[in-house]
C-alpha cells in the first residue's frame, strides 16, 4: 500500500519546568538524582517509592527522550510518525493543589503550545501534516471548579491544543463526582477531546500483597492494575449518567480501554439484573443511555493493544467499524531493554497487530492516522 | 440451521447438604432464615454482609433454584439446553478447613454423582446426549496437599465427573502458590479439566471505597470484580510457570477468561520490556512459554460475554478458531427481574451473541455444544 499518513496520540512528555518542579521535590512524585552520579531516577508510581529499595535504585532512569522534544522528533522519523498529539505523563498536577494548580496549568500548556508552534515552524513544508499538536492538562486541583472550566475555554482557543489528558480522581473522588460538572460542561462546550488515561493502578491487595506485586516486578501493576484502573473510572463515570448529562462529551480512553470492550456486554447484563436502579424498580437513578450507544458515539479508542484480540474487540464494541481507532506508541515508556535495537519493539508490536486485525489498506490507514486526522482537526 | 446440541458447562448447584451446612453458620457464607418467613437469604460475599442492611435483607433470596436439581431440568427444558455440566457454587470450600475438607469434599462429590447418575437413569433414550456430569469441588483447606490430590485421583474414576472448579485463592495463597504442585500434578495426570471461578472480587478500594461500592449495587463488583479477579489469578498463575511445569494442565477460565483475551498482548509487551526476568537479564525464572501459545494449548474459555465484543476477542486470542469457545449460562445467578419472563435474558443475551459473532452454522454449533462434547468427552 502506498505509505499512510502515520499520527501517534498517545506519547507523552514532561517538559523541563515539569521536571525541574519534580527535582525540587522529595515525596511521590519526584525526582532523584543518585550519588554515584547516574542517571536522574523518576519515582512516580508509590510502588516504587520503596523503602527496601535503595534510593539511587527506585523508580526508572528518567532520560532527555521525556523532556528534549528533539529526542522525540527523532523517535517519529525512526518510526515513520508524520505527527504526534503530545500529552503531558502521568501524574500530571494531580498532586497539586490551591492556587498552584491553575498558575502551573497554565505555564505546562502555555509551554505546550509554543513548542508546538516552534516545532512546526521549523519543519512546515506545504505538503505534509504540521509535526506536533497537544493535548493541555487541567488544574484539577484548584479550589474553585471554575478555575477547572477557565483554563478550558482558555486552551481552546490556542491554536495546537486539541483536548486535555486527565487521570482518574477528577478532583480526588473519581469521575462520578458532581464537583466535575462544570468541566465536563467546558469540555463538551469547546469539543476538547477528554484523553483518559491511567497512574495509579489498583492496591497492592487486589494483587495479593505488596510482596506478590513485587515478585513479578511492574508486570501486575502495568498490564493488569492499568487498564483495570481505566476501566474502573470510565464504567463509574458512565454509571453516575455522566454520558446522559453531557450527551456530546468526546472522550478517548487510553489502551485501547483499558478492558472496557470486552467488559462492555457484563456491565450491560448486570445492569439490567440490578434492582438498585429505577429501570428495574430501585431507587437510583442509574444510566440512561445504553453503554453500546456511549462506546459508539462518546468514546474513541487508542490502538496501544499489542494484539490483535484487543483491536478486534475494540472495534467490534465501537459498532464494528474503524473508524474510532486511533493509532498511539506511549513513548516514550516502554523503550528497548536492548539499546541496540533501531526500532522500539513496543511500537512495531502494534503496527503488526494494526495490520494483522484490519484486512484491508483503507482501515489500516484510517486507523495509523486517518481517524486522528479527522477527528482532531490535524492541519 | 438444524437444531444444534447445545451443552451449558457454566450452570451451579448448591446440593442439600450444603445448604443445610450454611444453614448452621452465622458468618460469610451463611443463609438466614428471615423472621417474617421470607424465603432464606443467601450470603456469600463479604460486601453482602453489611451491618447497615437489615439481617433478614441481606444478601439474595434462595429459591430451590439453586438446589432442587428439577428445577434445573426445567430451566433446561425451557431454553433447549440438552446436557448441563454442573459445578458446586462459590464459595465452594474454600471456608473449610482441616480434616473436614477432605469429608465435605467427598460428600459434595458424592452427592453430585449420584445426582447425575440419577437423573440420567431417569431420562435415558438410545439416541441423546445424557442430560447430566459435573465439575468435582477440591478440600483445598485440608492439611495436606497431598489429600487435595487424593480427591482428584478419586473423582476422576467417577463416570460423571468431567473436571473441578476452583476459585483464586487456591490454598489461601493464590494460584501461583508452590504447594498447588500435587494437585497441578494430578490434574495434569487425570486431564481433569480446572474450571476457574471467581468469588471475592476486588477490595472496594479499589472501586474508590464502600460508599461508591454501595451506590450502584453489584454493578461495580460483579460486571468488574468478577472478571478482574480471575485475570489476576491466571496471570499470577501464568507468570509463575505454572503452565511451564504443568504443560498438559487444561483450565476452563469464566466468563470469557474475565479479561484475559483482551489484556493477553498488554502481558506479554510488559514480561519483554521487565528488567526482572532472567530472559531479560534479571534474576527471576519468569514464564517461559508465551501467553498466546497458553492461550491457544492449556485455555478454554466459556461464551459467557453478553455480547460479540467479548466473544470476538476470545476466539481471536485462542487462535482464531471456534473450537475451544463453551456455551454456558451462569445458572441459576442473574433470573429475570420479572418472573413473568418466559425465557431468561441472561441467557438468551449469550445466544444471540453467539449467532451473532460466528457467521456459519458449524461455528455456532461448536460453540453451543460440539466444542463441549468433544473436550469434556460427555456421552
Amino acid at each position: 500500500m502506498s505509505n499512510p499518513l502515520i499520527v501517534d496520540i498517545h506519547t507523552h512528555v514532561y517538559p523541563p519546568a515539569y521536571i525541574d518542579m519534580l527535582r525540587a521535590r522529595h515525596k511521590v512524585p519526584y525526582i532523584h538524582d543518585p550519588s554515584d552520579g547516574g542517571p536522574p531516577r523518576l519515582i512516580i508510581l508509590s510502588s516504587d517509592d520503596d523503602s527496601n529499595i535503595p534510593l539511587d535504585q527506585r523508580g526508572r532512569p528518567v532520560d532527555s527522550s521525556y523532556s528534549d522534544i528533539n529526542v522525540k522528533l527523532d523517535f517519529m522519523d525512526k518510526h515513520g510518525i508524520d505527527c504526534s498529539v503530545i500529552s503531558l505523563a502521568n501524574p500530571w498536577l494531580d498532586f497539586i493543589g490551591e492556587e498552584q494548580a491553575s498558575e502551573w496549568a497554565q505555564k505546562i500548556n502555555n509551554d505546550l503550545e509554543s513548542t508546538c508552534a516552534q516545532v512546526n515552524s521549523a519543519t512546515a513544508t506545504s505538503d505534509k501534516l504540521p509535526r506536533l499538536f497537544a493535548f493541555g492538562t487541567l488544574p484539577l486541583g484548584a479550589p474553585q471548579q471554575a478555575a477547572v472550566a477557565d483554563e478550558v475555554h482558555r486552551i481552546s482557543a490556542l491554536p495546537h491544543i486539541r483536548g486535555v489528558i486527565m487521570g482518574t480522581t477528577g478532583r480526588g473522588n473519581g469521575l462520578d463526582d458532581p464537583q466535575l460538572a462544570a468541566v465536563w460542561g467546558a469540555l463538551q462546550d469547546t469539543q476538547l477531546m477528554l484523553f483518559l488515561h491511567p497512574h495509579y493502578g489498583l492496591p497492592d491487595e487486589a494483587f495479593g500483597g505488596p510482596e506478590i506485586v513485587r515478585r513479578y516486578g511492574h508486570v501486575l501493576p502495568l498490564a493488569l492494575g492499568f487498564p483495570l484502573e481505566t476501566t474502573i473510572a470510565i464504567t463509574r463515570m458512565y454509571l453516575s449518567g455522566v454520558f446522559d448529562r453531557f450527551p456530546k462529551l468526546r472522550i478517548l480512553l487510553a489502551h485501547s480501554g483499558g478492558t472496557l470492550p470486552f467488559l462492555a456486554g457484563r456491565i450491560e447484563s448486570c445492569i439490567a439484573h440490578e434492582r438498585t436502579f429505577k429501570v428495574n424498580g430501585g431507587s437510583v437513578q442509574g444510566p440512561q443511555r445504553g453503554i453500546w450507544d456511549v462506546l459508539k458515539t462518546n468514546i474513541h479508542l487508542d490502538a496501544v493493544a499489542y494484539g490483535t484480540a484487543g483491536l478486534k474487540a475494540a472495534v467490534e464494541a465501537g459498532g464494528g467499524t474503524t473508524d474510532r481507532l486511533l493509532f498511539g506508541t506511549d513513548h516514550p515508556f516502554f523503550p528497548p531493554l536492548d539499546e541496540e535495537d533501531e526500532k522500539w519493539t513496543s511500537v512495531t508490536t502494534n503496527y503488526k497487530a494494526i495490520s494483522a486485525a484490519f484486512g484491508g489498506d483503507e482501515a489500516v490507514a484510517a486507523v495509523l492516522g486517518g481517524n486522528a486526522v479527522r477527528i482532531l482537526n490535524l492541519k
